[in-house]
């Protein structure tokens, strides 16, 4: 079974709207073994409507419409289906009530206008909205499935999820799905992690694995097309498994796991302070996205000042006027005594140059010492990190968050 | 003249990988009054990529590809374009010397697939990669204008803003230009913002204003089409003149201006310190994104537990044990505070429920106080929001820098 995906709407082709539909429907799609050989997007035109349509149909099996179903005079979905169908338009009691309901629940007249909405291709299945008034609908032309489901993502979704998966699992012939698992690492660069797992970017045939790369991590995703969930699942685990064997420690978590959530996944009874420079306040935010910190982070200090440096974390002002706040001493000073004033097991610290102002020849923009201190030691270390200040940030979190990763996970 | 844009990439078809290229490159059409027809994507299919070229110049007189120039296997527009252009591909020493100089600024050598990147179609013309290796190419076929960009967006971007929008604006024969304004608001719900100017949104014609609600954040979109951009931009701030007659103080911004960006520039030689309970440090995080805020930023605490309350904050446990550390008591309390150790003109604190646990009977999710202390006075307000644990720390960050920029529009 082929599909493809029509979204509806000038203000997508006018940029105004972002599509995310198809990306959405697509993923349903392969999980259930259909493959997507097309995205469109038409606007609210009705010949260009139809065109797509027919285009559709006379290459694939499947055609999903999302959007052009509303109340107003630009909502031409209907119309175009009526016209590709060749069928009239019938309108429908159950649907009046339908909308009424609606309405009366939020207690507003019905708009004349929505009486639109109550009109369906005579001979096509058509499916109720549960969280909006545009019904769906299903529509058979020469065997081929032709499917108009509403535009916004929260009536698009519990839709399609009802009544379109169940639909389409009767017509899977070939019972195949593709399944995707995602292992992500921080710390590496993506040609530094290309050479670690060089073999296994170049596996061809059912299950292969991809690299992509963010600012500051790259992700491994390995996908595999099988006859069925259990057996791609297997397939990648297989995979997964070879590729633990050799870069194990960099992976932090995988799909949608966050890494502050691994961390605070760790912390177990462990108590941990935080004493931020250049980071100002990002790392303590992230952890703290993480229900149920409170009872690992005792405190955190944004010490982004000379001055703050000194009152707040009571580093010395002869320490600072040696080395500079940008420096391995300051770094250590600053997380050592973060941890002895929150009396906390582990403290970090932060402090570079986020830029873009405040570089000098001998300290650029990008240079960045992070602290950890325990009881036993204390390590420092030091990166050259690239991008606008915002990434400085981020890549520095990340860093941070890392190195208390790995040291957790000892 | 009319576009299309076909994007490329099995990951996008897959659900992947959200296509942004197609909606970035629709806008920047729009400005310059060329309308875009449809957005086609299309995997890494030879065939069917070449079948989507072809159709989309068969109807219009632009097509734009966006992906597949990379080094990889997958990577197979060059190839689609020679055969719908019927040209030899050839290979270009130039643009050899720059992909191998972008590896040697980075210590890498150059791998061997790249060289791929090099060849191009007989007679087209390539457009240098400034911020990677891929270059870009403009064919001529049949007077219409096949235009190729790498996929990253990037990479994708700065190419399309120095060679292809001078390269288009030479041949625009509609002068027509669609422009759009967004001003920001916060505090208010789209429905109460809707009440506050349902007028405008009403507007049918060449300008016209819609309403577009994120958490904590309602946009209003002014949109003019006009014969050139100086006449839609007058269009434009007419009514933003209007809306702001009537809601002047609720804008904090426009475009892509941020709410912490507005609040830094508006601080003048203000100090400011941060006492941070429920929000984390993200109020922190989001000022110190902004260049130039450490003179301004003087002390941050994040005062998560009770006991940082107490040691860092010098909040007396008896207030603590009668009120609550969510409560207004602790809010002003917090904010005077904060003020003092730092020696600040102002201190801001947040205390709240920001779950999933925490909650009582007396004091449910989403129960916030925020102080602003100054010399003169201290205001402390409480909010009730809603949303999951980001949403609320979200929501909270959002109204204490607005009551900060109040504060300060004063």
């Amino acid at each position: 079974m082929k599909a493809e995906i029509i979204s509806i709407g000038t203000e997508i082709l006018l940029g105004q709207t972002l599509d995310t539909n198809s990306s959405y429907l697509s993923r349903k799609l392969a999980e259930i073994g259909i493959d997507v050989h097309y995205h469109i997007t038409a606007g609210d035109n009705k010949n260009r409507l139809c065109d797509s349509i027919k285009a559709a149909l006379q290459r694939s099996d499947i055609a999903i419409t999302t959007g052009g179903l509303g109340p107003t005079i630009d909502d031409i979905t209907l119309n175009a289906i009526a016209e590709v169908a060749e069928k009239p338009l019938i309108l429908k009691k159950e649907i009046i009530r339908l909308i009424e309901h609606h309405f009366k629940t939020r207690s507003i007249k019905m708009p004349k206008n929505n009486i639109k909405q109550a009109y369906v291709p005579k001979g096509a299945i058509w499916l109720k909205n549960l969280t909006g008034t545009a019904p769906g609908l299903i529509v058979e032309i020469y065997k081929k499935h032709l499917i108009a489901l509403p535009g916004p993502p929260r009536e698009m979704i519990p839709m399609f999820e009802k009544y379109i998966i169940p639909y389409l699992e009767k017509f899977r012939v070939k019972k195949s799905v593709i399944l995707s698992r995602t292992l992500k690492t921080t710390g590496l660069s993506e040609s530094q992690l290309h050479n670690k797992i060089a073999a296994f970017l170049r596996l061809s045939g059912s299950t292969t694995v991809g690299i992509y790369a963010r600012p500051s991590q790259v992700d491994l995703k390995i996908t595999a097309k099988a006859a069925d969930p259990a057996l791609a699942k297997k397939q990648i685990g297989i995979i997964e498994g070879k590729i633990r064997k050799k870069i194990n420690k960099l992976i932090y978590g995988a799909d949608d796991q966050k890494l502050e959530q691994v961390v605070a996944g760790l912390m177990g009874p462990s108590t941990i302070s935080i004493a931020e420079s250049c980071t100002g306040g990002l790392i303590s935010s992230r952890l703290t996205d993480i229900p149920g910190i409170s009872k690992n982070l005792l405190f955190s200090i944004i010490a982004y000042s000379d001055r703050s440096k000194k009152e707040l974390l009571s580093i010395s002002p002869g320490l600072l006027k040696r080395h500079g706040a940008v420096s391995t001493v300051i770094a250590r000073h600053m997380a050592d005594n973060i941890r002895r004033i929150a009396k906390s097991d582990i403290g970090i610290s932060t402090t570079g140059i986020a830029g873009p102002a405040g570089a000098t020849h001998k300290k650029p923009i990008g240079l960045v010492y992070i602290g950890l201190s325990t009881g036993k030691q204390t390590i420092v270390r030091k990166f050259n990190f690239t991008g606008s200040r915002d990434i400085i940030k981020f890549r520095t979190s990340q860093a941070a968050l890392d190195m208390l990763r790995k040291f957790l996970l000892k």
